[in-house]
């Protein structure tokens, strides 16, 4: 029950539905990503995540990260990996070459992300930092501090962490405290304590990079007086040479349900020197840019956690005999019937690989419009792909960390009580599934951000390019009898969803506290039909893929049967959701806060 | 943070719902449940669960239990907490008197389960075996038997287990092998492995009683070849003298998600001495009755996964300042708002309350029923609690628990990334609910026996019967123009579950796969408009209160914003549940097998 990569489902995704090829050829950055380097870099990847990362996926687990003394251990044979991982170039894929990157198309880093997720999401969280702090460096560095640290964390030879929670303050980062005094030398002592700061104290390097949110005395309050810092472990030369240990310190580490060989730190800092990223009290700015990105980074988390739930259930599955099938026996020479014969059996299964390959399918949209952002020609493609990014980055962040711990639950209940025995592995999928729908703003701060900055804050025009978009997709499909009744759906939906979505700005008028009281709702069902539209795409591609290649028809003809399991036992829940929304606040608000208990 | 008892919702359920003063006056063993009984019984056990089980719910988490050379230790504080338990008399509560038991009715018994499963489900564990074992030993044993083993358990000087499963055979029972060998003096040599074994071994006890499933070398195949027998841990004699040590031992202890202070073991019987329990190979039968009580008991646990996390993430988010209401702010003086004003953590705790206080309802309308079966006089409503509780046990099993682990998660997602740390005790809820959905039959088994043996089975009778008594109640509570809106949406909804159950008969006699392929939508449908009539019984009792006792005013108006918030916030989820059984089975059961992953 190891974790393959899903490599032929992959290149689906990306070059039969999502039309990666022309989309990689367009790119300046795609120059290099022919198909057949794009095969070799996924393929290698793949047998590291299989044959390195894999290995170690559960005693990372039982073993967990230690601290002793502000020192943290992570568990055997991270090390090791991380250092396979780094000297072989990995952590700068899609990075500027300037700085010793590769300069891939951004979207391959996700694909990458998504096999080491599935095959160990706590090794994967030390790359998370790394990568979100090169992002920062890139985005707001000055050459100098570009060459300085991004070249050594693209190389791999530091680590980073972005460093926003304060114990007080989580999503609302208006509270933070901590604070940055002006030194005599240009630099910045930082004062202040960080909470689950994602490996902020580890063994896998010889420096770690904190990207840190503070505040200067004479900042203004809220939002709008925070600035970002470099504040090193080791200070360092030019050069990259170390020299002083810098006043950050691990105070301890936390104990959580699950991600437990990742070290989520509480950092303490004692006056260390920082250095001022970008511009004076804009920092929430540049934290955008990178919490977009993380947040899809995030989403791929879900698909992980559907994957591996779905390949190891699937694997049990085949082999558990128990029970006959209601139809007569299937396996008739053995004690009872592998347990896959049972529907409710395939229900869990098929919905397990609905949801990993839809939102799979998901991501993969949205990184191909992050590359457009980063790298596209032109100017109104670039904005476009902006504004489809805005909207519907909350939209994968939520929806497929929700459904990714569905489907890893589901998984673990394909086990029976089996499932419940650690040494299984489906229980440590759920526990590291379970963090996705928190970390990186809660399923509720995306459906706010959807609902109310986005939908309502673009009076409605995102829905309306969107829902245009998969309306030009039904007139273009349109003629193939067999994915007609998916068309009439999702024309049915779409104009159901701008229905709702018009109703919802209507009644706001009248009571706020509607948009708060509808937003998980509505964002769940953005989800359904927006991988209900990836599902009729892949349905399409399924077709073309029949015609154009019989070869593989086992393989799209199972497409097809997915598609049509997504529409009817799954796409049904936007019945709930649309019927909730129409319940609007008024049983949510009129209990008084002292009357919830007596 | 702790648990309190809602011993004012309890007595709201009993009393006001459900007619338990009634109820207890009609039956023989009533006649000690008093209302001030009942009161001092339910007082003195909330004081124990508070005092003494709630202190060790987290330590006994943190510390699990160990195994040594085929020895249990269970967590520090436990043995001390079971000897205050025992020797106060709970474990007979509603046991025979003549063994030592207090004969109260086996209803208060489930009430005393709910506060103690919330203030100590790894503790409750070790409660779940004796009482299991006092109900078949009541139910099969001989005078002598009873004698010996039964009154020793109620007296809690022994403790026991049940010992069904084996590495091969969990929902299928008819796989099992474990074996019992004739002895010339009429006892049994019991040898094979049992696993998952709840309290196999431990040290809170002297001797520990097994109620074992095994087959004679002769029996005949499958389910009817089975037989019971008491295996004890030490031989003892009429008067409970213990003598020699029995060959049964644990083999190991699982390691699990949660429950950790529940020994889950793996018990090998190597030539072990046993006694029959009840008629040779009527022993499956024989655990039915244990079987339907325990799947009650599992219930319960729904409720108080449910309640616990409600009630420590309602005292977080009356504390937790974060962000500003919507509608301007709430909490001027202070930096921000407490999260509860937020309408989207409201609808987060109002699932859990709504849950919570329905699913408690559930519980003690079964629980009802279970009386009347055991000690009614009249042998017609004998006959008829016995079918609804049929009819309704699965469904509270799973939909119970279900729900109780969908609210255990939102207890933990009020809190955010803090939810994920274990010192909130929110996580461990969370690990804790998830083995519910899966012992004593899992979701897809409760389903199944539901649709196929309770629905199909009785040709329709039981979804007829009781969706009459839904109607009976409607009728009479027509009038009120406040609840009318509620009985309309359940008339409806009633129709609508017999043509839905009239429809699924009639496909199932083309497709027998639709059975297997709908079941679980289908009891959890069941599910939501059960607990709708209970809210709208709730909503009923409250309009009653408001005019008999305006001083509790408040929590009566709770109750209605409770009831008003399920019927829009949860009942909807019903329309999902109808459409996707009308979806029925062909895209579930279209995927070759080879065929689900390439």
């Amino acid at each position: 029950m190891e974790y393959k990569a899903p490599l032929r489902d992959i290149r689906f995704a990306l070059y039969e539905v999502l039309g990666y090829a022309e989309h990689f050829a367009s790119l300046p950055r795609g120059e290099a990503a022919t198909p057949e380097t794009v095969d070799a870099v996924f393929d290698e990847f793949a047998r590291l995540c299989e044959e390195v990362l894999e290995p170690i996926y559960r005693s990372g687990d039982e073993e967990g990260c230690t601290w002793d003394a502000g020192e943290v251990r992570t568990p055997s044979g991270f090390r090791e990996a991380y250092l396979h991982y780094a000297t072989s170039g990995w952590a700068g894929i899609s990075s500027d070459p300037v700085y010793g990157g590769q300069g891939l198309p951004s979207s391959m880093s996700r694909v990458l992300g998504e096999m080491m997720g599935a095959a160990n999401t706590g090794f994967t969280l030390y790359t998370a930092g790394q990568a979100g702090a090169i992002e920062t460096l890139a985005a707001h560095g000055t050459p100098e501090q570009r060459d300085l640290y991004e070249r050594q964390l693209i190389a791999g030879t530091w680590n980073a962490t972005m460093c926003l929670t304060e114990p007080h303050c989580g999503s609302d980062l208006g509270l933070l405290r901590t604070k940055a005094e002006p030194q005599a030398d240009g630099s910045y002592a930082i004062s202040g304590t960080k909470i689950f700061i994602t490996g902020g104290e580890h063994d896998l390097t010889e420096n770690i990079v904190h990207i840190v949110l503070a505040r200067l005395p004479d900042a203004p309050p809220g939002n709008k007086g925070i600035s970002l810092f470099i504040v090193p472990k080791y200070l360092a030369g030019a050069d990259g040479e170390l020299s002083d240990r810098n006043r950050v310190f691990c105070g301890s580490i936390e104990h959580k349900m699950g991600i437990k060989a990742s070290a989520t730190c509480v950092m303490n800092f004692d006056g260390a020197t920082g250095y001022l990223l970008g511009q004076l009290n804009r920092g929430l700015n540049g934290m955008f840019t990178f919490m977009n990105t993380s947040r899809v980074a995030t989403a791929v988390q879900g698909v992980t956690h559907a994957e591996l739930g779905f390949q190891k259930s699937l694997a049990y599955a085949r082999e558990r005999l128990q029970m006959r099938s209601l139809t007569g026996a299937k396996n008739p020479e053995g004690p009872a019937d592998p347990i896959i014969v049972h529907p409710d059996v395939r229900r869990m299964l098929m919905t397990q690989k609905a949801f990993a390959e839809g939102n799979r399918m998901l991501v993969y949209y949205l990184a191909r419009h992050i590359d457009v952002v980063e790298d596209g020609q032109d100017q109104a493609a670039r904005a476009a792909s902006q504004d489809r990014l805005d909207f519907l980055t909350p939209v994968a962040k939520a929806f497929a960390t929700e459904t990714g711990f569905e489907s890893a639950n589901l998984g673990m209940q394909c086990l029976g009580g089996h499932g419940y025995i650690r040494e299984w592995g489906l229980e440590q999928n759920v526990r590291d599934a379970r963090i996705a729908m928190l970390y990186e703003g809660t399923t509720g701060i995306q459906a706010l951000d959807l609902l109310s900055r986005k939908v309502l804050g673009s009076g409605g025009k995102m829905v309306a390019d969107f829902t245009q978009e998969i309306e030009h997709f039904c007139r273009s499909a349109t003629g193939e009898p067999e994915l007609e009744p998916y068309l009439i759906e999702l024309r049915e939906l779409v104009d159901e969803w701008r229905a709702i979505s018009l109703r919802i700005a209507e009644d706001a008028e009248k009571d706020l506290e509607v948009v708060g009281a509808v937003s998980v709702q509505y964002l769940m069902y953005a989800g359904y039909v927006s991988l209900a539209y990836l599902w009729a795409r892949a349905y399409s591609a399924a077709l073309l893929g029949l015609a154009q290649s019989p070869q593989d028809a086992d393989f799209y003809r199972a497409k097809q049967s997915t598609a049509a399991f997504y529409f009817e036992h799954i796409l049904p829940r936007t019945r709930t959701c649309s019927e909730i929304i129409s319940a609007g606040a008024s049983s949510l608000m009129s209990l008084p806060e002292e009357h919830f208990r007596f």
